[in-house]
């Protein structure tokens, strides 16, 4: 008799993205004459690079030719975009160490941040910083190792505080775990992390041998010299952290579907029966058995970023973007509100003082007020993690003239 | 301490596929001279039929403009192509009870067959034909369901011997399993099933509450009326299975990356605790959970697939490899070998009968011969599993005038 995997009947069944745009649809039909202004999802506005456009119609007339088709392609993705990203994202940043066969292409980082728990033994202490991208701890319930749901928070895990009074890096816990999950610059609260603060985890890591999984999704937005884009910037990170990278927010290919995974061949770990576990190895096997790659057209597509017209391209949409995060900040900042981020990421995280309310709001709270008085979309930041309690997310994602308007609406809000 | 998952070290490392790609490559760099005609590998050589082409670079297009650009889209996959696949796969071949919301896209079979384990309880007791995709056995074993390996078979599955014995369609197991792999037309046999034959398993699996992943990644191929296309033309299978599909064989679409998979509403089947658990919702759930959707460019491409001119394409091309598959068929029972599949297959199953060896040759045997005296290579049918044991499967992928060449060569072998 088929039973199914239990730790689906336990996780709340809503996920938060998706609860946002049903509370979102819910509001625009009952409400057809508002215009919303969509300041929630970190989707991104700006079109494909032309660049990027011509190198997906040379590569699908390619595939239409005998000659140039391309059919299985290596599970890895193909040197040629592995190669340009070792060069360019790693060796010509001084981090030499970094090769190709370090370097999985993937369909995103959704996808890779969930599927490397596969690599896991059972009973690993999870530690996840909160708030945090939702699938950190979703994936891991799912894997059986949550624990207990209590207060919006996993027995199972090791919540690892971000909050203003530790200016959004968390501390080093006071027990043992065994998986870290960090993202920087941070998704939801737009904090970054400077070379110092990173070492410190680094150390952590190898002294308790101890696995980083490192979220750099967004370090084309870093503009700050002493801000760190990757985990590998600090020694020792190569004999303890996976470093997951993605071009949907560099480079607009978040319908496009295209990433990759750093998992370097000096990760050496062990088993639960003491011999030696090649996590490169083990990534490099799970990819064989359940992925069969990207497809050619795709990391053609990517290839292309790596031209100097794909340069300028990527630097002018993170330069917009980057713009619009910045009016948020300052509007915020305006309005005294307490804010983070904007500076080295397109996020905005922000705890709304309203004077209209006596008691503090709950973020779903805000949610709703933001929705209904002002129709902005926001990300509630419980839904980060508890620690997010009283905050929301705003992004600067959308269009310039967008994000005036919700600007502009914004300073209405008493 | 972080501890790797166990099991990663009690599979043997080497992939089938990998493993007969490594070996064809040391031959060709030690006969550098010589050219290998590939017979092995099920991937296509003629090229994305031209209505492809035009949709892939329409949607590249859409992509660089503003106005018709698309960011993320839904993890199940767009409505336009579910819808697309409802209509023409199902509802005009009489399967009216499947619809779009049954129907989840992918990037390929190979991650959903990998992926669907996510769904299964713990100690689920797996059922695979013999021989088999490996995928089936290797991503159960990966989950911690292979028991022991001994002889090349694990404790923990009931393997489903497909023999000359029972024509290759496998008995009704005498102990109770859970899980069920079923793949028709099958890879590697090339074997097909009537419905006489799968209303048995259907039948098995209600009455034992059983889950059937049916994979007819090779249905496009099926000739004979009488031969099962998909798992839902048996009445309750709707109940039971979840049937995986592809456009990689279909429409040459292995270096596109594009399939999808059914997962109907009405298939509910227990939690260990005693709930409901709707393998619909939870694959759903998985899939918003650790995947992004497949991307919008591709999505398109496999719309005009849909189109008469894709139809059509289509048609072409799988009676351009059919040709091939019954020209070697007719070549090897020519040369008195048993052969099985390339009549409603592009498979082709032989036990070489050579008069040279007094000794019956192992595949692995029978693979050395084939690539060192005609350089054809093949794939060793022990790689499927311990029956298919003195068996290899060519391909009828190749060119026309490749699989000539490939005849004409294996006339000469004795």
């Amino acid at each position: 008799m088929f039973k199914a995997n239990q730790n689906y009947s336990i996780l709340p069944e809503s996920y938060l993205f998706s609860e946002v745009a049903k509370r979102i649809k819910e509001y625009r039909d009952s409400h057809p004459d508002k215009e919303i202004v969509r300041m929630d999802i970190g989707d991104v506005s700006l079109p494909l690079p032309q660049v990027v456009v011509e190198a997906l119609c040379n590569a699908s007339r390619e595939m239409g030719e005998s000659a140039t088709f391309h059919g299985y392609g290596p599970e890895q993705g193909y040197l040629f975009l592995r190669e340009k990203i070792a060069e360019n994202d790693y060796h010509n940043r001084g981090l030499l160490h970094i090769d190709a066969d370090d370097i999985f292409i993937s369909d995103g980082a959704k996808s890779d941040l969930g599927n490397l728990g596969d690599l896991f033994g059972p009973d690993m202490r999870i530690a996840v910083a909160e708030p945090g991208y939702p699938v950190y701890v979703d994936a891991n319930v799912l894997a059986g190792r949550g624990g207990r749901l209590a207060d919006g928070r996993w027995s199972g895990f090791t919540y690892l505080e971000c909050t203003p009074e530790n200016k959004f890096i968390p501390v080093i816990p006071d027990h043992k775990v065994d998986v870290i999950y960090l993202c920087y610059p941070n998704n939801p609260t737009g904090a970054s992390m400077t070379r110092e603060e990173l070492k410190k985890w680094i150390d952590y890591a190898i002294e308790n041998k101890a696995l980083i999984i490192f979220d750099s999704a967004y370090e084309a937005y870093v503009r700050d010299e002493n801000i760190v884009r990757s985990v590998y910037e600090v020694d020792g990170a190569e004999k303890v952290a996976v470093e997951i990278r993605s071009f949907s927010k560099t480079a607009g290919f978040t319908g496009v579907r295209c990433g990759y995974t750093v998992v370097p061949r000096s990760l050496d770990f062990t088993f639960p029966d003491g011999h030696r576990a090649s996590l490169n190895k083990m990534w490099n096997r799970r990819q064989s058995t359940k992925f069969n790659g990207v497809g050619y057209i795709i990391q053609k597509a990517a290839e292309a970023l790596y031209t100097p017209e794909g340069r300028k391209a990527i630097k002018e949409n993170i330069d917009y973007y980057m713009r619009n995060a910045g009016l948020l900040r300052e509007a915020l900042l305006g309005k005294g509100w307490e804010v983070v981020g904007g500076e080295n990421s397109p996020y905005v995280w922000t705890a709304p003082k309203l004077h209209s309310s006596t008691a503090a709001l709950t973020s779903w709270e805000l949610f709703r007020r933001l929705l209904d008085d002002l129709q902005i979309s926001s990300t509630p930041g419980s839904g980060f993690g508890a620690c997010g309690e009283g905050w929301i997310r705003l992004t600067g994602f959308n269009s310039y003239e967008k994000t005036l308007q919700a600007i502009d609406r914004l300073k209405t809000l008493k």
